[in-house]
């Protein structure tokens, strides 16, 4: 198989580590906006505005997959009604999607 | 110690999210392949072409460090053994290997 | 919102795989260096030096967002420390923190 067959989408790749009791409604954001999907994994762990969160239930660690627009709209949303509640943190990095079609913004 | 001591590699990082039925076979291509080994967490979540995996076993995130080509190798078979057939999602981006030799090639 | 409320940081995200019997160590370690905070997940995994981890209790999977002097400083313990004498392997990549001011250096 040629190399050429592997599509590879310059993407961003956000992660965003929150409160467990904060998933359901980060998802149901993250998915209204128009991502095609993401991936959670249990975390624990400590911030500076954190107590230790494996004390109060845990932490979520999600992923989502999003093109430079989506990902303004969605950091958008976190600065205004997260942040400043909450103990989300978010980081964001350059990826190559091998995927392509998958994480293209659906609405 | 000087910073000189430390080795930093540029490689790649390769995060495979795959249903969990499918880890004990890609993880049996990834060291055939010839990666020296992989990271693998739990995970939960939404893709455009997967039902909602936490209600069917949940879902399995893995991460490779291997150079260009052998990433290219792996692409190569998730294009054409995975991609097709499973709700199989990846994405590849650069980092700094701090340890050097334990993620060259083996074979 | 704007997106010049945002604010992006670049700073370095550097994920270390070691076993769960190690985890309390590193993480007074990261702390005590002077870092804001950490994320773990639990995590299985094979490396070149490891047998399979879960077979062992598992490993633990540790992110740290930091700047260049702290991740540098962290670097030299671990492969003075722990390097020579684990199965602990650890990563280095850039990324933007998108709520800057947790991730400063505490010290």
């Amino acid at each position: 198989m040629s190399d050429e067959s592997i599509a590879r989408i310059p993407l961003r790749l956000l992660t965003i580590v929150a409160e467990s009791i904060l998933e359901d409604r980060l998802v149901r954001e993250i998915l209204a906006l128009g991502a095609s999907g993401y991936t959670a994994t249990r975390a624990h762990g400590q911030g500076s505005r954190e107590t230790r969160a494996s004390e109060l239930g845990g932490n979520v660690r999600i992923e989502v997959v999003l093109d430079e627009s989506l990902e303004r709209e969605l950091l958008a949303r976190l600065t205004r009604d997260y942040f400043p509640s909450y103990a989300v943190i978010a980081w964001s990095q350059s990826e190559e999607d091998v995927r392509g079609a998958k994480y293209r913004r659906t609405r």
